[in-house]
């Protein structure tokens, strides 16, 4: 093990007290980050103004940081951009993926998708009004459902509340032997175990950087486009920003080349200073070893409340081929448990129906929180102290 | 008039030295935006980590300051949401306007429109396949041109170059007449001049708030959709923060009620707490007074322009009904003279192929820098000092 996460849990602002396990739905504080949001602001904006886009090198941010999330998913140099949303940009990759196999009319799916997926998809389709078909199978249905019929596959390769993995190499194969694309959701897969997506073959892939990569709330998505599609993707959102001469104002759009054909409007400048900051904890870590370290924690998380909690249901692989870095339990009122945790400091989430759902980052999470974690949701189970009104209020809206 | 001008200059960081004629292009930053931003880091994202969806309202961002927008254009409560990117809203409405009129095939639209917005309409139809024509006119010959073949128009109230103003409420009316829809694009209104959609009757409307409403470099874009249209108009980009229960997380989409239901994805939280500080500036301001001050300030910097600098075209209409907050001059030699002018702290800027571009508002200038300007401007006019190898060498991007 080459990385220190003694070093890496010190770059993080993490409340005294709080044992932090939604690091998959939004990443702590980087340390690092508000000096280099308020340099933004005021060094930057304050001062120069308009210039700035120039000047403090705004433009071309989203390609920049771009090439060190690819570093950190086997992407080649210049293959990735960021902006908008991860839905944006998955309605942008699979419409581009739909226009490079005009003859097929499906889009395959798994139902462990997270919904936007599914939702942006159909409603790409509905908008298309040419016949194309959202297919949603079981997740273990998928490779058996892969046929000549299939324009693209759109997977997410960790299931949100499940935390099961696809097989990302097997099933690429398997799309590209019938002669489809494969799209890649990376939302819990960047910054959480190795990806190589072009190792794999992956066509098209997007993900957000406001979970593993720890960039902030709102935070811009990436995606990539596989060098062998760059330069004919269809962006199907032409904005200004991936035009080739943006500032010529032409009247008539040109894709820009390769994937910055894939911007569409301004560039989200805060939220990308945030993300430059937030990349820098990535220095000299490696994937690997968070990956190791990551089922560690998770294995022991586990083990320990399988020990402990008789009433919680591990809904996650046990073989770590098959999972992310997240654990989940089923339990028929994991909401009020779930509130109950957070109240006592233990922060995971629930997933409805009857998910609690807990991650492990080894960034800034070690063995003894994992301990303390399990032991606290044990006493709580023994106790009752989860049956309270205020526990089972539906009042959030996360 | 009402609002105190030497009040709300007090609220803004300008650089010492600096004359900024380009809040048409990116607002300054007011003083009250680092702070903020720096709570929604720190205290928010920090301390209180995922929960600060429910606890610091970050939810809700996008609806509520999206009302208090909706106060400077005439919208009516509840019609505004804010996210993405203009191009994107652009997406959004001109998809909604088309499958209100499915019968119909033209967006109409002038060639002085900002380009984003003709490369995104047209990237809609190539992508509708259905025939859809961007038809683009003159800008004179709009009101001539809609008929009853129009779907939609989709209009900029005030060009992005000279500057001219379109008759929203009177081309709206004929639109309707004809029975198309209406789409305007207020990049160059919102917090510029008043705008009053609902009185205009416009159907669909959006801006950026980077502008005049000074929220920072990337920030959000809002859309309007009129009362009558909001509960059936196409998301088109439908995610899952449109989704009328986000958090119940089905596999079908069902649009939220309202406005709420063009909210695509994850709102950028830390551009929305910068946007919630910039907009604490409107507060006791009149628009009709903004309105009238930029216009003095406007035909003051046009009068000594053209009494001191006569090989400088006005290409902005002199009648104040026809053009919004900027004065536009032609010369060819544009772009040079526009870097030396900035070089002395001048800032405007250059649009191809040949327009010095100036933009008044008074919330952070004025007379007196108005007079300077012009002075400088003929100064560098008259010594010739502009041509310069690096004034001419093309390197900026904005």
């Amino acid at each position: 093990m080459r990385t220190d996460f003694t070093a890496t849990r010190a770059l993080f602002d993490i409340p005294e007290g709080v044992i932090y396990l939604d690091g998959n739905s939004l990443g702590p504080l980087p340390r690092a980050v508000p000096a280099r949001v308020a340099k933004a602001m005021t060094a930057e904006w304050g001062q120069m103004l308009i210039t700035a886009w120039n000047r403090a090198g705004w433009m071309g941010l989203p390609e920049r940081l771009g090439d060190r999330i690819g570093r950190l998913i086997g992407a080649e140099p210049g293959t990735v951009t960021l902006g908008d949303t991860l839905s944006i940009k998955v309605f942008q990759a699979v419409s581009a993926a739909l226009a490079a196999r005009p003859e097929r009319r499906v889009i395959l799916t798994d139902s462990g998708n997270f919904p936007t997926d599914l939702y942006i998809a159909q409603g790409l389709a509905d908008l298309l009004a040419a016949g194309h078909e959202l297919r949603i199978v079981a997740p273990e249905e998928v490779e058996a459902a892969i046929d000549e019929s299939i324009a693209v596959t759109m997977l997410t390769e960790v299931d949100y509340r499940t935390g099961r993995k696809h097989d990302m190499k097997a099933l690429t194969a398997r799309a590209h032997v019938a002669g489809a694309l494969a799209f890649w959701d990376l939302a819990h897969s960047a910054g959480a175990l190795p990806v190589d997506l072009a190792g794999a073959g992956a066509d098209f892939a997007a993900g957000c950087t406001y979970k593993y990569l720890n960039a902030g709330p709102g935070a811009p998505a990436f995606l990539y486009v596989a060098p062998r599609h760059a330069e004919t993707a269809r962006p199907a959102l032409c904005g200004w920003l991936g035009h080739e001469a943006p500032f010529a104002f032409e009247p008539g759009y040109r894709p820009a080349p390769g994937t910055q054909r894939m911007r569409v409007g301004t560039p989200p400048v805060l939220q990308l200073a945030a993300l430059e900051a937030a990349l820098d904890v990535w220095e000299g870590v490696e994937m690997a070893d968070v990956r190791a370290q990551s089922l560690m924690l998770a294995d022991r998380f586990i083990a320990a409340v399988e020990a402990i909690c008789p009433d919680l249901r591990l809904v996650t692989p046990r073989d770590p081929a098959q999972r992310g870095s997240q654990a989940s339990f089923a339990h028929p009122q994991g909401y009020a448990i779930m509130q109950a945790l957070i109240a006592e400091g233990v922060i995971g989430d629930f997933r409805a129906p009857d998910i609690l759902r807990f991650g492990f980052t080894p960034l800034y999470l070690g063995a003894d929180e994992v301990d303390r974690a399990a032991a606290i949701l044990a006493d709580i189970l023994k106790t009752g102290r989860w049956d309270r009104p205020d526990f089972h209020a539906r009042a959030r809206v996360t």
